[in-house]
């Protein structure tokens, strides 16, 4: 799959995301993933909000994660986020995250999502129309 | 206020629980505190899952927490949650962790609740027809 | 007590801060002032890794918060942290979290932190020498 | 990869493990992880606490996770963990989530860890002696 829109932002590492070994624990990428994942939502009107508005839902289906570097508390790290093009009826995202210094690669990552009907958590079979309409723009930029 | 009903767990603390002191992160005590309000509420029938059937939500209105000792990874810790008695349309809620072992007190607190429509979000004047009900069983016993 | 410092942030509220109810669960707010005392911290030079660097790690032993409004996803709201002022050799901080467009109060609480010795964890009866200082110039300004 | 040794515990869903969905949140699947990992570990003696006796830290480098049903607050289910046996200088786990009653799978997933000297976080590049005693033992079982 092809990339279709990406979007960096830093992340902001707190005191209660270090463990006891002094390090992020791994389990917070999974939100750190989502973090980024909504700020390129709002940006393209994609984000969870955007959804309901839809009276969709779109529940994670699938998450990996690979670990490279470690993480310490006021290490300065960035996200970029970016979707991938498919006219399936998901969402696929890749995640990477960077040292702002060294440009080193902390992680990588990627998600999968569905689209749920919200009320009857139904699953869709197609992509829904404003996503279709969206990926028609993002193509022509 | 008097004590009314009252509940004793062990709680499970998590490797995750751990901040990079090595002691479990001071916020995770509002976790507990919640973990043995539910549990509490399981036994006697005031859960969130029961106030939800009968439309109503509890939100947590004021929390306090004084903290007498550290926990670590592994310790052995017990929590007791309390319901004070009152007619007022709230709940308070007191906690204490102990060492298991030695019975040293590790942490205090308490928490106050309103009860509002789910719907609605609109404050209820009154205790719930349930809660009055059940607070007539608790004192005869 | 007076109030000797004073910083304002905005909050970053989480899809995954959001509860079953729709709203910021109320156990965040505690982190929330965690991290406005690190930006207050980061600006003064009394962060936690302040304190590391002289051999001193500062515990939190009393925590606080009363809860006046609900916070859903997307709210735009902001926290100021303020440090009082204190020869005693403790930390008390007040917070205020607010709508930032109604400037409507949504939360208010305080926290208590001590000094111990980072390697052994005992109590230090006096403010650390660095705090003395900085109090002076705050003082001053 | 055989599985070595397995167990299986009980999940405790807490209520602020649910999202603004009404569903666990899916990044809480991690921490669940772990939770199972160190049951496993302190059955075996092969839990955080066993390895930092030896001088030794285990970060996750990878993580991955499908989800295939959702958990609602108060669901019942279980997880098990399963050591993957294997001579190479890592810890391969799999998980498996089921609902207890019907037993059907919720979630799947797998971990790897590496082996760190605990001061220098320098990589090790056998297992580790009391890890290789330990898997004869399991072998002969």
């Amino acid at each position: 799959m092809n990339k279709i829109i990406s979007h960096t932002v830093d992340l902001d590492i707190k005191f209660s995301d270090v463990d006891s070994i002094g390090i992020v624990w791994h389990g917070h990428y999974v939100r750190y993933f989502e973090d980024g994942r909504e700020a390129l939502g709002r940006k393209y009107g994609i984000g969870y909000s955007d959804f309901k508005k839809q009276g969709i839902v779109v529940p994670v289906v699938q998450i990996n994660c690979d670990y490279k570097r470690m993480i310490r508390y006021e290490d300065k790290v960035q996200l970029t986020t970016t979707l991938l093009d498919t006219t399936a009826a998901k969402l696929v995202y890749e995640y990477q995250i960077k040292d702002k210094q060294t440009q080193n690669i902390i992680a990588t990552g990627s998600s999968t999502q569905v689209f749920l009907a919200a009320e009857s958590f139904e699953m869709m079979l197609n992509l829904p129309q404003f996503i279709t309409d969206k990926r028609k723009e993002w193509l022509e930029d």
